[in-house]
């Protein structure tokens, strides 16, 4: 499990509090996860962090991006992070914490996962969350739903080690033929390219209005994560999307 | 299960610092714990952590003891916390944090249980131990065991009201998410037009070759079948493909 961790990359969004961009970096740390990325900090925040006495070093090797779409680009899965009563109109697939830490679980054995936290005010925008596969909600009090960041981060990575054996069992049990092998899923690198294309030509084709060109540029980010394509099949349309990007001159330059 | 939480009692022993007394209660109230218990705080700790800002009702309300024995005196259960590698001289019958849970919340139901958080810097001390039936530990690398006061008791907190009834989504595991869909699934019918129509749209776009057609069309189908769209997603795909089809020029007699 611990080289499973080694998979996983938490992603602070927007923190704005040094103290709790430490507190995050303590709790991975006592959970044993190592690879912290931030996207977009309030700079000075991330500088005290960083240079915080204690601070593991983790924090001094943790990432900065601009873009969630730069700090997910080789993750195969994303996930959102929020806390009960938050976000009622919410467009993702939303699950309970323990339910989504399994899924985590499975895909950490063979790819990169990120694990996403919003800013400690307002969490994670729906812009934010269109870069993500489905969303985890941590079980809080509906009437007290705001949680600390630190904490938060604390209890998800709790629920990804919780239970973890000493010595763990080879084989599942009850298993009685061999493991179906599954086809890697595609990097977000490769899924966030295909969004972008597929929004190049549906500009190209007048199907984008300037007026919405934002909100149809998230609702298509999303309906493209639900595909939750393989590696191989986000080659194909990657190839079929360039083709009529091409032949409809669409490009870069001229998107909505 | 909040009936039973009203049970339990929160006892933090020798806290040094209001943020980390704060950051307790708010955990407390995120999980729906009610009641918390000091013991030989920090004086102006104490002070300035229920006179913060933001701190709730339950602080406020938080009871002061000078000894551990009078904060558990009306407690049928009481059990300590500690993190992996701290107290290797533990003399008390420890218990992983899941199984410790299970069994706090049978004893919840009947009767009051203690739950007693040490110092920040030196953890519960042996003396402090003494009132305790026995350990719970939060399963934190041994090489860095040293866990932040708000955090542990989030953790321990989520352990307990973990798995209550509140699931948002009972679907068993899919392949990267628990659940796959909420929405009804496409219809086959829809499923196979939106084939034919992103076929004309490639074959509009210069991207099939007329001798390996029939073989391109059978990936697409398997393709298209593999994206499991729901019926939203469907018609969503039906109305981009059918813009870029009219702007493409492509219809069902220039096909391929």
């Amino acid at each position: 499990m611990t080289g499973d961790l080694d998979n996983l990359r938490v992603v602070l969004v927007a923190a704005r509090n040094p103290l709790n961009i430490g507190a995050a970096a303590r709790a991975m740390s006592n959970f044993g996860v190592q690879h912290l990325r931030v996207v977009n900090p309030y700079e000075v925040a991330f500088r005290e962090a960083q240079s915080a006495v204690g601070a593991s070093g983790l924090l001094a090797k943790a990432k900065q991006y601009e873009s969630v779409a730069e700090a997910v680009e080789d993750c195969t899965l994303v996930v959102g992070t929020t806390v009960a009563g938050a976000r009622r109109d919410l467009q993702h697939r939303l699950h309970r914490l323990d339910e989504g830490a399994r899924a985590i679980k499975r895909q950490l054995k063979t790819a990169r996962v990120a694990l996403l936290f919003g800013s400690e005010r307002y969490g994670l925008s729906n812009r934010e969350l269109s870069h993500c596969h489905w969303v985890m909600r941590i079980p809080t009090r509906e009437e007290h739903g705001s949680m600390n960041l630190g904490q938060a981060v604390a209890v998800c990575l709790y629920e990804l080690v919780r239970g973890r054996k000493t010595a763990p069992a080879k084989t599942p049990p009850g298993r009685t033929g061999p493991v179906k092998k599954e086809t890697a899923s595609a990097t977000s690198g490769d899924v966030e390219r295909l969004t972008q294309l597929l929004f190049s030509v549906l500009g190209a084709s007048g199907y984008v209005h300037p007026r919405t060109a934002a909100g149809t540029e998230e609702k298509l980010r999303r309906l493209v994560r639900r595909m939750e394509l393989n590696a191989n099949d986000a080659v194909m349309w990657l190839g079929m999307l360039r083709q009529m990007a091409w032949k409809l001159g669409a490009n870069k330059e001229n998107d909505v």
